[in-house]
């Protein structure tokens, strides 16, 4: 296994009552110096407590510690949810001696169930004589359905020394409202300024956490944190080096999104849906939006039934500006559909073959002009419906 | 069962071959005399061959037959399938002496498989001396997946004499591109220009049709058709006639949406899912249309779980203008969520007693203005991902 460390930080995780068994449901990251910092949250309109209280305290521009719980969300759960967080935060402030205004704050798990505040203020020392310089522990502590961790540890010569990243995410679907909401923590010793993170951010999560889907539903306590210590002296002061870092990032943020699509829930394929030559971005943008939330698309996924008839459906009702008759469909490099009519029975045993893939792509190629977009997707599966429908039964 | 006859018609249902065991794959309507009539059909941009034919007919505003098969969509079947229905039609017109314009032609099935012409013209003699004053077999002929028929017979005194109006539907999903696209044909002997016939059809379709969701998925051939043939002499021409009659037709398309909600695939629960005191008819739709969308709801709603955290969440996505500190959702008339937080498990526990049950409404009250909005969906089951994963395999 990877080594999850990064110069100049430290994590920790415990159990502290409560997730069941004793499994680590408390995570804290801590500095040794303040970090510049930025973070991407929930556009949910129903936003957690915690996101609410992360929010305000991100606007410093300056962070130091990050305490996550997992197994309860505290979202809609009012007035005393936000004085639940304040709390926790402010015990964090006291033990570390550090600013509120440097200190995030995340949960994930259950909504509408009051947080079990006491349980976290009472373990915040143990936290602390906790503390290693490996993140496995704090990787366990944010998990909820996740099947399996997911983190990437990344390096780089900058300026001729070396600079770390190291990239930890949560997420069983692509964003959830209580079981898997998805939860990004990156650290890295770079010295970069609070602006350049916040821009570097917010681009590397549109090209891979808002590039992914499971279900299309979204969660209320999602978050992506990122923290620059500086401790590798290197400063990411320049269009060159950022970047560069900005290519490291990406490629942290771009895999760790695939792997929450790998773990979605019930999921038993990553899918790529790419819609090639249209008009404009947006349409663009709309086919495959449109085509990766179908559930009769889906559905074909998972029974690996070619059924190309569902996709040009699904594009046909995307409001984007195409003509069917002009169409082609692609699965990886087997045409399936040409000009709006069938390749034939051929291509469609080619295609069942590779929809026995765990990863494949479907190009929509539109015909018409230079813009393209994808969205990378699982199949809808009998174990989907298990998970959430006997989810709290 | 219902007599489903209306004066001035005659129908029939035969099997031509295209569906296997003898089943009923081709249906005609006629009537006796040229009829006013006009047609709703699928915005999917995906068009069938039948659609577009009939759209081009249906600006004359008269129609005489109407001609139908199931098993085959005739979609995605490019130039051929344009000719196959024109042939269709020329058939129709040549053994009826009818005019092309006066013919409305549909086609429901498998997409992307070409349509075995000749099975259609040859049997159309065959249509004919098999037409009955009943439409049962017309009703058989035109269904795919459908568990069960779905028709509505109804009447009303206007001017002191009795107007009848039948209609008849299939569809097992709110619209689908290959199994159970939607199509509905009304009949009455009431005379009405076709300017009103347009007119009360869009205003009814959309407060029946355009208010269901099975899967959100939406198909390439629907079409809502009615003819006026005026048989029983009473003219809807007067404002207070247009009501009257008007509120006939929502009654009797109210009733076939929901028998197909009833008959979703995979579906054992029909529920309407409304948001009220909305601040605007606009934020009420699209809470509506989320929640009534959202995977997450459907699993809980199949898992009979009162999970209101998922559906606070999903109109937290929606976009519309609302507060979920101020919000509450109730089921029927139990208050499961107050202000953004739990009522406790006893709501809990009621709402599960409720949501055992066939029909149900989910209400959410935004507790902003006066605006207000429903959708009637299913819930997502294993059998629905049996359906559609296994469908062609």
């Amino acid at each position: 296994m990877t080594e999850l460390k990064c110069p100049g930080f430290k994590a920790a995780g415990i159990n502290c009552g409560i997730k069941k068994n004793n499994e680590l449901d408390l995570g804290l990251i801590l500095s040794e110096s303040s970090c510049n910092a930025a973070a991407v949250f929930t556009k949910n309109k129903v936003a957690a407590a915690p996101v609410i209280l992360s929010k305000k305290n991100i606007e410093s521009g300056k962070c130091r510690a990050v305490i996550v719980n997992s197994g309860n969300a505290n979202c809609a759960t009012g007035e005393n949810g936000l004085s639940n967080s304040v709390k926790t935060v402010e015990k964090i402030s006291e033990i570390f001696n550090l600013p509120v205004s440097e200190i995030q704050i995340a949960s994930t798990g259950v909504i509408g169930v009051e947080l079990p505040v006491k349980k976290i203020t009472d373990n915040i020392s143990s936290l602390k004589s906790n503390l290693k310089d490996d993140f496995t522990d704090f990787n366990k502590a944010i998990m909820t359905t996740d099947k399996f961790m997911k983190n990437i540890s990344l390096s780089d010569k900058i300026d001729n020394k070396e600079v770390h990243l190291l990239a930890i995410a949560k997420g069983a679907g692509m964003i959830r409202p209580d079981m898997a909401t998805m939860l990004c923590y990156v650290v890295t010793d770079a010295e970069i300024d609070s602006l350049t993170i916040k821009e570097m951010l917010r681009s590397c999560v549109n090209s891979s956490f808002n590039k992914i889907s499971v279900d299309g539903d979204t969660s209320t306590n999602d978050t992506v944190l990122m923290m620059a210590g500086g401790k590798s002296g290197v400063k990411i002061n320049s269009q060159e080096k950022i970047k560069k870092f900005k290519s490291l990032l990406e490629k942290a943020l771009v895999f760790l999104s695939k792997e929450i699509v790998r773990d979605g829930e019930g999921s038993t394929k990553v899918v790529t849906i790419k819609a090639v030559n249209a008009k404009t971005k947006k349409d663009a943008s709309k086919i495959v939006n449109v085509i990766a939330h179908s559930m009769l698309v889906k559905t074909a996924l998972f029974g690996e039934d070619p059924n190309w008839g569902r996709i040009i459906a699904a594009a046909g009702r995307s409001g984007a500006d195409f003509d069917p008759y002009e169409t082609d469909i692609f699965f990886d490099n087997i045409c399936l559909m040409k000009k709006g009519s069938t390749s034939g029975s051929q291509a469609e045993e080619k295609v069942h073959e590779i929809m026995t893939k765990d990863h494949y792509e479907i190009i929509v190629d539109l015909n018409l002009g230079k813009f393209s977009d994808y969205i990378i997707t699982s199949d809808l599966s009998y174990e989907y419906i298990k998970i959430n429908a006997d989810y709290r039964t």
